[in-house]
This record gives C-alpha cells, sequence and structure tokens, in this order.
C-alpha cells in the first residue's frame, strides 16, 4: 500500500472526506484516546455558560489526526516523516470535513525518495479550518 | 488558564509524563477516534505475521497528540496556531512518553504576543519519538 515515486506527479491532488456531520461522541472519543480532558470539548454547559463558546468544538488535534488519514491512507502507513500545520477555524458538532493533499515535489535523499505535501481541510461551508505541509517516504 | 508575554522567558521549560505503560487500549481508541483502523495499530497477528513488525505500534497522530496536550495545558486550548513535526521512532505498547517543550522566543505581531516552542518526546530509554514546533498565542 506504499506508493513509488513512479506512481506520483507533481502537482497531483488526492481528496477524501474525513467525517460527515461530526458527532460530539467523537470528540469524547479523542479526549478518552489524547488524555486531553479540557471541558471546552465535551461539557456543553461548561463550553457555552462558563467560557462564552457557542458550543463544544474539537480539539484541533483531532481535526489533525483525520486530516492525517488522508495522508497515510495515501502513502501508507509509517510512511508519514514530517506533518504539521495551522489551526485557522474551529471545528463544531454536525461539521462535514473534506482534505485534500497536493503533492508539490517529488525528491530523491541519497537512495530515499520522498513527496512534499501539501494539505487543506475545509468544512462543509468551504472554510478552512486546517492546512499543512507533510512529508512521506515512497518506494524508490 | 491562558499565559500572558510577561509569564514567559525565553528558554523556559515545561515538561510532563503523557503516558506510562502505554496500552494498546489506547491504542485503540485513538483508531475509534480518529478513523485510522489501519490493523499495523491494532492487530498483533497482521503486524507481526503478516507485516513482519515486531509487535502493533502507536499512530503517530497519537503520539503528536498526547505531546500536544503538554502544549495546550500549558498554553491554554485555542492557544496553539501552529503545531508540526517529525516522527523519529515507533511507539510500542508497554512504553513510557515524556515531552518537554522549550520557548525559544516571545514575539509581538501587531497587537498579539506569541510563543514559538519546540517539543521533544522520548521514550523510557531516552530514545526521541517525535520532535516539533509550535505557535501559542498570549495575553497581551
Amino acid at each position: 500500500m506504499a506508493l513509488a515515486a513512479n506512481d506520483l506527479t507533481q502537482g497531483q491532488q488526492f481528496s477524501a472526506a474525513l467525517v460527515d456531520d461530526l458527532k460530539r461522541t467523537q470528540i469524547v472519543q479523542y479526549a478518552g484516546a489524547s488524555g486531553d480532558y479540557n471541558p471546552l470539548h465535551t461539557d456543553e454547559v461548561f463550553a457555552t455558560k462558563v467560557a462564552g463558546y457557542p458550543t463544544v468544538f474539537a480539539h484541533g488535534m483531532l481535526t489533525m489526526g483525520m486530516t492525517g488519514r488522508l495522508l497515510t491512507d495515501t502513502f501508507g502507513d509509517g510512511r508519514l516523516t514530517t506533518f504539521g500545520g495551522r489551526f485557522s477555524s474551529q471545528v463544531f458538532p454536525g461539521d462535514d470535513l473534506t482534505a485534500t493533499a497536493t503533492v508539490d515535489r517529488i525528491r530523491q535523499e541519497g537512495d530515499e525518495w520522498f513527496a512534499d505535501v501539501s494539505v487543506s481541510t475545509t468544512n462543509q461551508d468551504g472554510t478552512e479550518v486546517f492546512r499543512g505541509t507533510a512529508t512521506a517516504r515512497l518506494d524508490a
């Protein structure tokens, strides 16, 4: 399931729907998995009445983790050597998220081949919620 | 729970134990939360007999998510504007992980203050499993 350098061309794009109607329970699952129990993400009363948000919102790292799934689904697990980005808008329960990855560069380092990729995740209104870059190791 | 620019000094460090004896169940929880069900992370038979790994291993994004918890615990939720890094070694069930964040720079952009932070996550043998950088928005 890993890609070789020959399988890719610069500018090639990959897209995936990451989630359709994000459930509060998925946010709670992420709290349990990550150990990040900040009630802004899981307690509607706290988030609205105490903190003044319109509702609870997803951990940024959950959005980033779902975005990473597009990359590992595309390039293979254990092939991602770097991944990072910017959290630009909050993600709320009920949101639909779609991610698109673009191959910016295919390059060789010694015997190894890598793809430099940029990725953008948007919600149902077309608002970008995360924009990042990643590097994936390819088969030679 | 947010920090102001005055609360920080360049070179200041924050550390936290992220997990002690990582459980296979936590990896399965992350699979459920992220939707990344690649059996390399959750199926011992597949990981060892089919794929040839010594055992299942954690999603890189779980390690990164736990590392991000140190940052959001320190700087406040919703304060992380960027986060990224390099996955340098695999994380296996039973591992203990510790993260240390270092304030590299405190800077002003218009009316807003930011901290540039580097972070390193190591296992019980002192092997670095993740190294990254992040930006956190501070109170003025």
